[in-house]
């Protein structure tokens, strides 16, 4: 692979010369640029990035760090990520933790190692204390973390608030909430808080809640807690679902149940994900506005780059994206 | 940041001894060993594997380029990708190129620049001639390319055969075959192939065939051409779908005509990926075992890197999962 040094005897001008050419610094001639661009191209010539990252301190990498990769909401982050990444020139370097903490703790280590400029963390069990001073800005994307740098979330309060009027508004008056909840707090949580204030104020509904296991992240098989429940109990007219796999797989139940949505049971999910608009009827749901909350991700980190200021806590609206199923 | 040398002086050694304990290199005592570990520990020391890389002119990277991040099938591939290199203690370095070949050529010289250890290219366009002489290994995923130096694929054309027999086994007899396919030739185009040989050794089955645009893979949206072919046509009594996206939707869409499935309309997926479980029936699906197929690809880097042979071309056989759509 050719060096900095060959393409200067190529070009027939000092290695200091092609450094600056390269690095677009001084005064350089039209003629000198030309002529240390064409050797470029003659010799294959690709300036290493490795060591280009190592005299700058930091590299072009970003860490992305996720708790699943085949999870549709992750899949869809993940991609929104790379697409703002490329838009700035930045490479995402991936980790999957598999909500293993002390998977998170290693990565974490292991993106100080290749100096990246900074991380996105949408996985949330590295432990208060092992953020601090990495040297890079650290950006949590819809989780807490005290000691990051900064949080990039969606309204969750709102959306579980849109989703509750939206059942009460079409009739429903026995609701179901299906929430998945760990043991490490998350904004996402917020969303059952919000439903279930909106079902306090109107004293006609009745409300249930059931829990589901923060691993099913990982399995995403949310049916036997499903079913438990619906073996339990009369089924609910009105159903909010935390997320729109388990809208999909509520919608799967009852259908198995010979429950019709939306005429027995209304249903809304939460993400707005690819697969809402894959089965019939498609989900209503709530769009979180994904592209735009990676988007500030990416920037807050090249701002931090370029030592500008950028916002510590960034909260997104959320919309509710109506469809077939309320 | 802590650096080698303040290391060194940190535990009363000099910078060889600390490098041979990193490096695990020589004969090292017991007692020097601990006092290094517990100085780097003071001193949160974090090997910097920009520079290591540099020495070792290869990174601990491996790259990845995926046409699409959040289609199902891609997000599976890159879940797996990333287990298996984390298995090796490798890391991913993501590019998603939409598909479009201008950007596969960029991200391939962007991985040049980074000295990756090798290449995993699930994208199809790169033009013959640019994959030579990268000083990395190129595998291809699912992708044919002749100047890759290796390549993993499923036997596709078995997949289509599987499907075939599965829906004329269940008395269908009106097939139609439903396919993504573009100008670039895929090992995925012998689905439809493998489909088509086995009916034509049927004298009473009829079969059509539906080509959908390559596009689709990022838009994930069938239902124009499923809609104009359902309203030109009879309604087939047996379909495989090219992909488990493509079969779900086409799920819908008879479901919105009012037509039900199993019963009127028999259905066949690909790929066998999550959503394939989270409607009613689930889909009877071709199972790509994509977890040992991006094994074999990491492996083959890895073994690559260790200067060990490895196969140019490994394809992987695949099952029929049958499930509720049969």
């Amino acid at each position: 692979m050719a060096t900095l040094k060959d393409v200067a005897r190529e070009a027939g001008l000092s290695v200091g010369t092609v450094s600056r050419v390269l690095n677009n610094r001084g005064y350089i001639s039209e003629e000198t640029r030309n002529c240390v661009q064409e050797a470029m191209k003659r010799l294959h010539y690709e300036p290493n990035e490795m060591a280009r990252a190592l005299s700058k301190k930091h590299s072009t990498m970003i860490g992305v760090i996720l708790p699943s990769i085949s999870h549709p909401y992750f899949a869809k982050v993940l991609s929104c990520l790379e697409r703002a990444a490329h838009a700035r020139n930045y490479e995402l370097l991936l980790f999957c933790s598999q909500g293993k903490s002390a998977r998170e703790e290693e990565y974490v280590r292991v993106c100080c190692s290749n100096r990246v400029a900074g991380l996105v963390l949408c996985s949330g069990g590295v432990k208060t204390g092992k953020l601090r001073n990495l040297g890079f800005p650290v950006v949590t994307f819809e989780r807490f973390l005290n000691d990051a740098d900064a949080g990039v979330e969606c309204d969750n309060y709102e959306g579980g608030a849109l989703a509750a009027r939206e059942l009460i508004g079409a009739g429903c008056r026995r609701l179901l909430c299906i929430s998945g909840e760990g043991e490490v707090s998350m904004p996402a949580d917020a969303r059952k808080v919000g439903f279930l204030d909106v079902c306090a104020s109107h004293t006609d509904v009745e409300v249930q809640v059931v829990l589901c296991s923060p691993e099913h992240l990982e399995d995403l098989n949310y049916y036997p807690e499903l079913r438990a429940f619906l073996d339990a109990s009369p089924a609910p007219d009105g159903i909010f679902a935390g997320s729109d796999v388990i809208g999909l797989q509520t919608m799967a139940e009852l259908s198995r149940r010979g429950l019709r949505v939306p005429q027995d049971v209304k249903i809304v999910g939460y993400d707005d994900v690819n697969l809402a608009q894959m089965t019939n009827p498609q989900l209503t749901t709530i769009h979180q506005p994904v592209r735009e909350m990676a988007e500030e991700c990416i920037s807050i980190i090249v701002k931090a780059a370029n030592n500008e200021s950028y916002p510590a806590r960034t909260m997104f609206h959320v919309t509710l994206e109506k469809r077939g199923t309320t």
